[in-house]
């Protein structure tokens, strides 16, 4: 047994209220015990007056954020800062997965249209079916609209992103709206030796009209 | 740039309250600001009342927990379980760097003897000297006791590490105590192709008498 397996299974902290602590810490995403564990104790060499700023941050976020009406992005008010900005296009709505690729493609700052946030993609493996999925709020966005609507599938290249586009495709087909995908092809920088066999052939089926200085 | 850049220099996020706590998180030991905006948005999935459980948690603890006064082990009252414990040996001191080195060895479950925490290792590079750590304390106790102490040094086998340990020497040889130290050697399941110089020297020079069986 290691030091690290010692640690993993240290239940004899000097404090319940460390060991509360590394337990909540614990509950987060990617954080074992060990990490919660270093991260109580750097905390416990703070300030406390600087503890509780972290921790009333936390708690105003969560009360203070909730989904946007409209897009599920995030916001704290009714409808996201997106959805309300007289300056984009409401007739191009862009799908992603989650808030964390709505905020890379924003980064950008070249696309002007709104956004739907699913908040996953169809995953029978985890148990998310559809149901799960803001899909029928985006159905209803596109039925709602006077316009015809384009919709961009942004989902992840990966099988359950393509299963969603898909599914998506298919509740969307019969509406006004034109459906498009996000390019798929060689990234650029990547050498054509390191592409993957399908990204490959995506690329040359894909192909597209050059232009000098693209 | 790639995705990880952008979300990395990410400046747009869709509320001040979001961005307030990224930034709290993102204070937190080895957790940059990608890794904290993963963490505030997956406590925003959650039910704010248990994002409260866990602000609160670290509250608590930072508010209740706080150094013991002999040994510098954390401790909710004045003096820690162990320095308290009447079944430990307090004329044996166990001299670590850091309590995460005390759990290790608490775990164990074989060391009968006391702690002292010094809070660091003397690292001229980081800017700490012995004025930075727990020494003083150290000393007195050796010196307040009225019975022969023995002080193991269980410092990490690094440059800052030894050299803390001959600085503590020098401040202890002329008490009455017995300095001891960790043993050095090829660690127990290492294959001595894999060890380096150093160890596989330090444990020539410091073989012990054989004893079938251990």
């Amino acid at each position: 047994m290691s030091l690290a397996d010692y640690l993993y299974t240290v239940d004899q902290l000097p404090s319940r209220l460390i060991e509360a602590a590394v337990d909540q810490i614990a509950t987060l995403p990617g954080i074992g015990r060990r990490t919660a564990l270093r991260l109580a104790l750097s905390l416990l060499r703070r300030d406390p007056e600087k503890v509780h700023q972290l921790a009333d941050s936390i708690k105003e976020m969560s009360d203070g954020v909730k989904p946007c009406e409209k897009c599920h992005n995030l916001t704290e008010d009714i409808v996201c800062s997106i959805c309300n900005s007289t300056g984009r296009d409401s007739q191009t709505i862009c799908v992603v997965e989650d808030i964390r690729d709505l905020l890379a493609i924003e980064n950008l700052g070249l696309y002007k249209g709104v956004y739907h946030v699913l908040g996953g993609v169809v995953s029978p493996m985890d148990g998310v079916g559809p149901s799960d999925l803001f899909v029928q709020s985006l159905v209803d966005r596109v039925q709602n609209s006077s316009e015809k609507t384009e919709v961009i599938f942004a989902l992840p290249a990966t099988m359950e992103g393509e299963t969603t586009s898909f599914y998506l495709y298919k509740k969307l087909q019969s509406l006004n709206v034109e459906v498009t995908s996000l390019a798929r092809g060689v990234a650029v920088g990547e050498s054509l030796q390191y592409a993957d066999e399908a990204t490959l052939s995506r690329s040359i089926e894909n192909r597209t009209i050059y232009s000098a200085g693209q």
